[in-house]
C-alpha cells in the first residue's frame, strides 16, 4: 500500500502514504520511524542492521506486523545500546554525530580490497536509476526508491518509502532475513541525493558501489573515500560523476 | 559557506557542505544534526522552537557558534524535557511517533481563524517556487530552500542547507532571534517534497499558509487539515494542486 486518494481542487489524486512505525526490540520501543506501510519487518531488520545495533544473520521477527497498529516487533540481542543523543537528529540526512567519521569506522566491517569488488561499466552506472522501478513515484511523485543490482544491472530488488533511507533499510532487511548479507559484488542505486548516511549504511552493509541520481554531501564523499566505497552521483542517460572508487569503473 | 570542491573524473566541481552540529542548551548537549554550515545560531534556536522545546521570545544564543568545532550553545529555559524515543527516528521525514497528530495538538498554538490569513493569488503562489533564490543549489545541485514571503509575494528571508527541515528551522531561528514570531500572515515556501515534520513546524510557528515544488505525503495532507493550515504542492510554472485551506487562496 504506496499510496491513498487526496482531494485537491475537486480531483482525486494519489499520495504517498506516510506513517509512523514503532520498531520495537525484546518488548522495548527503540524507535520510531516515518514511513510507507509495507515491508515493515524487513525496514525494521534493516535498520537495526545498518545501525549497527545488531549482527546480521541472527533475526527473527515476531508474528506478522500489524500495520494498522504501525508497531513491529523483532526478537534479537542487541550488539551495544543504542545512544539516544546520537539518534536525537533532525536532519533529513539523519543519524551523525561528532566524530561520525570515527564512530562508522567501528562500525563497519572492512570493504573487501578493490580487486574484489565487481567491474563495472561506466555506461551502466548512469543508466541504472531509469532502472529503478518505481509505481509508487509514477503515481505520487513522492517517493524515494532503493535498488540492489548484479555488476551487471540485473535488479535483485527494489524498496520504495517516503523516506530514503528507509527505502535502503528496506533493501539491506530483505537481505538480512534471507541470510544474504554482505552485499559484496553487489550495487545500491538510490533514486535521490547521497548524503552521508546512505553511505554509512551501504558500507555497514558491505556494498562496494553506490550509485544516485542526485548530488552527494561533503561527508558523503569524505567518508567513501576512507572507506573505499565507489560513490557516483548525477546519474542520468549516459551521464554519471565518479567521486570516488574509480577502479571498479570501465568505460 | 554552503559548498566546497570535489573532484570526479578530473573535473573540479562543488558540492553541499554536511557536517554535523552539536545543539547545547545549559551547557548540556541536546541534539546532534546533519546541516550545512552557516546561521547555526538560527538553526538551533528555530529547532528548538519549532519542537515545542522552548517559549519563543526568551532565546539568547552564547558566544559565535565556532564553526570548525561544530557546536552551538544556546542559553534558554526548556518548557519541557524532550522524549528521547520520540526522537530516535530514521527517516528524512524526521520526527515523530505514535499519536504524532494528537501530541501537535499540544504543542501547537491554535492556527488564527481562516479570516484572519492572508489570502493570496493563486498564480503568486504557483510562481513562489521560482522566488527561492538558491545559489547553493544553482552550484551544487545539493541544497533544500525554505523561503518566508508575504501574501504579496515579497520575500522576507531564504535560507539553504542539506536538510530540508533545517532550512525551514533556520528561516524560523532567525524570527524567533528577531522577536518576530508567530509568522502570523506570511506564507512559507520550500523548494521540495512536503512531509508531515515540514507541515508540523509550519503549524508550530504558526504560519498559515505552506507551499512547496513537490509531492505532499498522507500525514502531511491530514495534519494540515486538522490545524486548517493551506497547504499547496506541486507548484511549478503557472500550476499549483491545493490539497487544504483553498478558502485563503484567490483565482
Amino acid at each position: 500500500m504506496l499510496h491513498t486518494a487526496a482531494h485537491h481542487d475537486g480531483v482525486v489524486d494519489r499520495v504517498a502514504i506516510e506513517e509512523p512505525l514503532e520498531i520495537r526490540v525484546g518488548g522495548a520501543a527503540l524507535a520510531v520511524t516515518m514511513r510507507t506501510p509495507g515491508h515493515d519487518e524487513e525496514l525494521a531488520v534493516g535498520f537495526l542492521v545498518s545501525e549497527g545495533l545488531i549482527a546480521a544473520g541472527f533475526v527473527s521477527t515476531g508474528p506478522p506486523a500489524d500495520l494498522a497498529a504501525n508497531i513491529v516487533e523483532v526478537e534479537v540481542e542487541l550488539v551495544r545500546t543504542p545512544d539516544a543523543r546520537r539518534f536525537y537528529a533532525t536532519s533529513s540526512c539523519g543519524i551523525c554525530g561528532k566524530g561520525a567519521l570515527e564512530e562508522v569506522a567501528v562500525l563497519a566491517a572492512p570493504l573487501p580490497p578493490v580487486a574484489d569488488g565487481p567491474r563495472v561499466q561506466r555506461a551502466l552506472l548512469a543508466g541504472l536509476p531509469e532502472r529503478l522501478v518505481q509505481p509508487g513515484f509514477a503515481a505520487t511523485g513522492g517517493l524515494h526508491a532503493t535498488g540492489l543490482f548484479t555488476g551487471d544491472g540485473e535488479a535483485l530488488l527494489v524498496r520504495e518509502d517516503v523516506g530514503r533511507h528507509n527505502a535502503m533499510d528496506k533493501v539491506i532487511g530483505r537481505r538480512a532475513l534471507d541470510g544474504a548479507l554482505p552485499l559484496h559484488g553487489l550495487v545500491l542505486c538510490v533514486s535521490g541525493r547521497l548524503s552521508f548516511e546512505l553511505v554509512q549504511k551501504a558500507v555497514v552493509a558491505g556494498a562496494p558501489v553506490l550509485v544516485g541520481a542526485g548530488a552527494p554531501t561533503s561527508l558523503a564523499i569524505a567518508l567513501a573515500a576512507e572507506r573505499r566505497l565507489t560513490l557516483a552521483g548525477f546519474a542520468r542517460g549516459s551521464r554519471v560523476n565518479l567521486y570516488t572508487g574509480a577502479e571498479r569503473v570501465m568505460g
